[in-house]
């Protein structure tokens, strides 16, 4: 057990965002609702996986919808806890953690603020250990857990109580809803008693997050490059130098869709990035070649300051470093292949792990 | 208390499908669910409201979606014990009694289907009268009661469980699931206790329906018009007599919309009928005037037998009597005209009852 108070908070919003690789919502409106959160009741409790009895029920906390629309859209908080209370009655039994779905600016936060404003601990662990635009792509899922019984709650204040055959009806219905609910709500979503978690979570990402925070924060401090210590502690790749020149971007069927050019700099000069997103980042090429592809990350950091930029946060001019990371054994089977590999987002390629491409490139 | 076996059955659902102004459902459908539920498990008992405790839970059950997915995706029976009972164990109690929502094909006999599985009564009484196309179109909203907590459940196994600050976001939140779950579901919606149907609900609905639909087969046994026969029962009036000769419709946003074509016949010889509808007839007009608009009750008729035609059965060379019928005093108050008079379908013109256009043509 460890207590977060509102410097730790600092940190896993940096590395959050980081693995967020873009997607996961503005860092900045869900932090600001933990630390709030936590000035007016106390730290939070985190609790490693091995602390949670077998027994215990956990319930994930997270938002759903396009993150363009959530920053203009804030959550007041009481749409989690509309949501996490309806499914405490619904399955009559006290609700003992939550934890983050995905890592990403706003749901690796909104467990904090959820927690601090009920007084429950948060597991360390997530089903994504990056953010996904889907509601089936935790590893939950690869592990055959049900999302549902789950609570939509938008902030009128109308709940959406799902049961549904199986994830991918999850996904479609609660979609749909939440574009009819204003284009983002907040869910309480997969259940799980603690051996679940165990099993089907990836333990450790609150740690991971809150270390690639420090790390970036450190580097600055002592006028460093915090890029070199954020691949040193995620094995990361540098993919690429530039600037942001085009911008193609559209709000359609509850997501963010677009692409990015980023013209190279430095080593990369007269090459030309594209960077394609829905929500996420999800495939880094040049004209010539793939250079990282979902399942594994790819983050954008200002070239500057080390900081992520998500896919929201994207401008014309911007200049930025493009990083890619290994992504968590369990997306790189068969079923996890499928269920977030490229060809899932319609790109024609193979999914290849960003270190054998980053290999073909120095062979 | 009255039962209801198989002849009262066929005659419901005669009377039903001429209330439900051509929308409610396919009448086939619903009437062969409820007569093999009859078959199987013996008639079912029909509660006057005067009968029904004030305490006692009631649940409508009801069909949401297009009539037109509805003929390719008929229900099992199963979405709506589903439905019912997944809502029975939300509210902790159990439910007394189902009864119809509209007076329409398929909506009128569910109730009679899930009763007869269930062993439970039907209350004679409904919220409308005659059928609409949307949820909030019932006469317990304009009484103030909620639609919600309501499930929506589909073939496939899928339930939501909606609870919504007012009845229009149920509407809309519903409509949109619906359509994400396959174009038509089964709903348990509007639960109220026996005190709030006699206060909210039309009564003898039922009553009315088996009545026109004996008079009709009555009629036609006696060799006389059965339409003269539907016009005294129900104080309506003949608009027009012809044959259709143009349909455009489409199937959108959940609904079944367009415009038919009639061309006058006998006294109505060089003139066209227009009649506009959404799942239901909402307005018939000729080039110079309009005869009859919602919320009164437009019905086509076949001209040689009087059986009620829908508006998906409505087709090319169709001989048919147009009749308009006076809706229920509750629908003419200030809030009924808004909630379902003819501009909330777009129509720009107000709302004028049937007897009076009809007195003007007299006049």
């Amino acid at each position: 057990m460890r207590l977060i108070g509102k410097q730790e908070i600092e940190d896993i919003a940096i590395g959050a965002a980081l693995l967020g690789t873009g997607g996961g919502g503005d860092p900045y409106i869900g932090k600001l609702m933990a630390l709030q959160a936590i000035e007016d009741n106390g730290p939070v409790k985190v609790l490693s996986v091995d602390e949670v009895p077998d027994d215990a029920l956990i319930v994930p906390s997270a938002s759903m919808g396009a993150p363009t629309v959530m920053v203009e859209k804030v959550p007041s908080g009481e749409e989690a806890i509309g949501a996490f209370q309806s499914l405490e009655t619904y399955l009559g039994k006290k609700i003992f953690a939550t934890m983050p779905i995905e890592a990403g600016g706003v749901n690796s936060m909104l467990p904090f603020a959820l927690a601090a404003r009920l007084g429950l601990p948060v597991v360390d662990a997530d089903g994504m250990g990056r953010a996904f635009p889907e509601l089936q792509m935790v590893t939950f899922y690869l592990e055959g857990v049900s999302a549902t019984p789950m609570v939509l709650a938008d902030e009128k204040g109308n709940h959406s109580l799902l049961n549904t055959v199986n994830n991918v009806w999850a996904e479609r219905i609660a979609r749909s809803a939440t574009i009819e609910m204003g284009g983002s709500v907040m869910l309480s979503i997969y259940p799980m008693n603690g051996q679940t978690v165990k099993r089907s979570g990836i333990p450790d990402t609150l740690l991971l997050e809150e270390r690639i925070g420090r790390s970036i924060r450190e580097a600055k401090q002592r006028n460093e490059d915090p890029i070199a210590e954020v691949l040193k502690l995620t094995n990361g790749y540098k993919l690429f130098k530039g600037k942001v020149t085009d911008i193609d971007r559209k709000t359609e069927t509850g997501f963010a869709r677009g692409v990015a050019t980023i013209e190279g700099m430095e080593a990369y000069q007269h090459e030309e990035l594209y960077l394609r997103f829905q929500n996420e980042h999800l495939l880094a090429e040049t004209k010539e070649k793939v250079l990282c592809m979902t399942p594994d990350l790819i983050a954008v950091l200002d070239s500057d300051t080390g900081m992520p930029i998500t896919t929201e946060g994207l401008r014309y001019g911007a200049r930025c470093v493009v990083v890619g990371l290994p992504c968590h054994p369990k997306w790189r089977t068969t079923k996890g292949i499928e269920t977030t590999g490229p060809r899932y987002f319609g790109y024609d390629v193979d999914y290849t792990p960003v270190e054998k491409l980053a290999d073909k490139e120095e062979a």
